[in-house]
């Protein structure tokens, strides 16, 4: 038996409180980190771009950075082009792949959302008026957790929605960039790069410097500093989701082939050690099969101290009565990424009421999605999913509500307004519509 | 000249300064409420029922509560049906066609949000399901802003989306029932009354307890210790934005009845102290006249103090150069309401890229708006109209994504995805994707 993984299964006591407990997360909140990201936004509120220069040196260790400028951290368009210019022809073909296909899926939801509007009988007219966000910052994490992917994800949505200008900003420690990043940025259409990162780069997005214009929504993953910075700054500009680890969940009815599901299972582990990967299935033997896979294949993984952990800690495969009682635990668990690995998976998907994305069949690894299929990888994690969405064109709109109401329509409409602003105590608010009358006629209150 | 609300002309050196001064509104964070809204909401999480009702009966000191345990505070459907029954007709009425008319356009929106699948020519089908939330809660305050509209414009978007079950919670101090909110419950077809508020209500909605099942998100107004209460359970529930004091702009070309505009601006700030009432307009002479009937009327209105504080502490009649300036001063401030008083409101309607709501016309006053048009009267404040929208159906429904991928999807799929995710390092998910190949072959990463 193998020792990577815990199993559990649903007929046993206690089942639902070992479920929970597995799926317990709560992100801690460090004294420390939220002290140092005050300071460091307040500063940058205060102090703009003199602030975010010396944080930048100091944290990112800018080689001569100190005489420069702010100016020393943007990156021109030549320099995009080149980079992906000079990728490797396959990379540069793929990621050009991969970008075209999110726009394509991304287009589909703008088309979905053009607004509406309805005339009544009496001319009063009614409508939800659909525009893009003016501006956007995308955060985009330097160093080893750099990944152009993300920067396909959460750029193309901003641009398909038409978002004028998309900064991007991304630390580079010690110098060093990205290429891959870079020439991703130049498919995506992001309108400026500048290489800062942490709290004061999302200070400076929030509040605005000298030679940083404010924006109204910044999105993308960042260490606890962002997060944290992201949390603070929500209200002045509009943020995504703050995500949690990332979590794969895995319904298979024992018919696909199980070194395929157990690598499933290591691409969502590989991710870091708080990932959460689990599998639901029927079949005791199957799961034993899988096991056996995962034994068989973790040695061969270049990452496999990470999947090791994430797999111990967080992970399961469990064994359910039937499919079923497996669609009904992927509900309660509401995962970032359901795969139903099984012959016929629309019966099950048909079932689900939770889930970020799903991946229907056997061929629809997690990891296609994660970048080319299309949708966004950018999901609801820790159960999110119950009242969130992915990353989409939507989150770079905003609604706004259009009444025209008619001098006909005044009058019908001005006289329930009033009969309910009386109601609540709300006598300016009665008379506004009551003067609209004609003739105009004022109730006596009750 | 009246002393009642201060002058702006957009010509006067220092304009924008003095603008943005009378804009900049900071939302206080209380540190002995936030400490009192963490103990209470740690301990309903901790010890359930019994902490809800101490704190229920400590705070809205329910006659005789103690020993009636949780199930005093449920309003059964027949109370609810009744209070609907006894409304005086014309209230009743009011009630009725502005919920009727409210399900009508939110119904729109649900119409507007289908989900969407294409497959593509290898058989490959990718797409967005939309499904409702299966839970809501609804905070309703009570006391003196106890607000029947709120009711229909929280609950009607939830009932049109789909949710199964919409939870209202209303605290009644000191026993005292709003029939006038309980009749709008009935109406709305909200699924349960519970007469408990603050801080813990939030936090039984939020974690649940044995009598109370936790919902998937939390809406409605409330005061600073609910607002303390949604901020820190937001995460484990959706809610939706914090709302700042509320606002309203009229762009006015001078042709509108000053008196009309003088109570436009009276129905905003008879909320609240803090709200906002500024008027843009190019001519002089009508500011003159709007001013006179300010110091005409409001000597009749009820609540005549809450109006003049929030009108000389936060209010200003602004003279513009022209109405096209008026509406980039408008995209400035993305106010909540914005009435556009003017003839053909249209051409200015178009050159408005941020607010809530646009009234358009000068029969469009707000207060038909907040009552019974049709779209929601909850909006986003504090210039947060940049980047979200009024309260809608879309908030009560979450998308997933849907991937299917085809064998022959996956043969080309799995090259790209493979190649990408060797250039992030993550091999597991390379791995997976090639897995899928046929025959199966690994790349060497370079």
């Amino acid at each position: 038996m193998s020792l990577l993984i815990r199993k559990l299964d649903s007929t046993q006591d206690g089942f639902r409180q070992k479920l929970d407990a597995l799926l317990a997360f709560e992100a801690s909140t460090d004294d420390a980190i939220e002290a140092a990201v005050t300071t460091i936004l307040h500063d940058v509120k205060q102090r703009g771009d003199a602030a975010v220069l010396e944080y930048t040196n100091k944290f990112d260790r800018i080689p001569g950075g100190g005489a420069a400028g702010m100016a020393q951290f943007d990156i021109g368009q030549a320099e995009l082009d080149a980079a992906l210019a000079g990728l490797p022809e396959a990379q540069r073909a793929a990621l050009q792949t991969a970008a075209e296909r999110i726009r394509v899926f991304h287009e589909r939801q703008k088309q979905e959302l053009q607004g509406f509007s309805y005339t009544e009988p009496d001319g009063t007219v009614l409508g939800q008026r659909i525009t893009p966000l003016d501006r956007v910052g995308i955060y985009v994490p330097g160093g080893k957790a750099a990944y152009p992917s993300s920067v396909l994800m959460n750029a193309i949505p901003a641009k398909v929605a038409g978002v004028a200008e998309i900064i991007m900003v991304v630390p580079t420690p010690d110098g060093v960039k990205n290429q891959m990043v870079l020439a991703a940025a130049a498919i995506a259409g992001v309108t400026r790069v500048i290489t800062i990162g942490g709290a004061q780069a999302v200070g400076a997005l929030a509040y605005g410097t000298a030679t940083i214009g404010a924006v109204d929504k910044i999105v993308g993953p960042g260490n606890a500093y962002v997060a944290a910075a992201k949390r603070r700054v929500f209200g002045t500009v509009g943020i995504d989701m703050i995500a949690g680890p990332s979590e794969i969940l895995v319904l298979c009815d024992g018919t696909t082939d199980p070194d395929w599901v157990a690598m499933d299972l290591f691409s969502q582990a590989e991710h870091d050690e708080l990932a959460q990967a689990i599998m639901l299935c029927p079949d005791a033997d199957y799961i034993a099969q899988v096991e056996a896979s995962i034994d068989k294949l973790l040695p061969t993984m270049p990452r496999q101290s990470v999947i090791r952990t994430s797999l111990l800690e967080r992970g399961a495969l469990i064994k359910v009565r039937d499919m079923m009682e497996a669609c009904e635990i992927a509900n309660a668990i509401a995962a970032e990424h359901l795969e139903i690995s099984a012959e016929n998976p629309q019966q099950w998907a048909d079932l689900i009421r939770h889930a970020g994305a799903m991946f229907l069949g056997r061929f629809s690894s997690e990891s296609l999605g994660d970048y080319c299929c299309g949708p966004n990888h950018v999901l609801p994690t820790s159960r999110t999913a119950r009242f969130s969405s992915p990353l989409g064109v939507y989150d770079f709109q905003k609604r706004s509500s259009i009444l025209y109401v008619s001098e006909a329509g005044a009058q019908t409409l001005g006289l329930i307004a009033a009969e309910l602003a009386y109601g609540e105590g709300l006598q300016a608010h009665a008379r506004s519509a009551e003067l609209r009358l004609q003739p105009v006629r004022f109730k006596q209150p009750s």
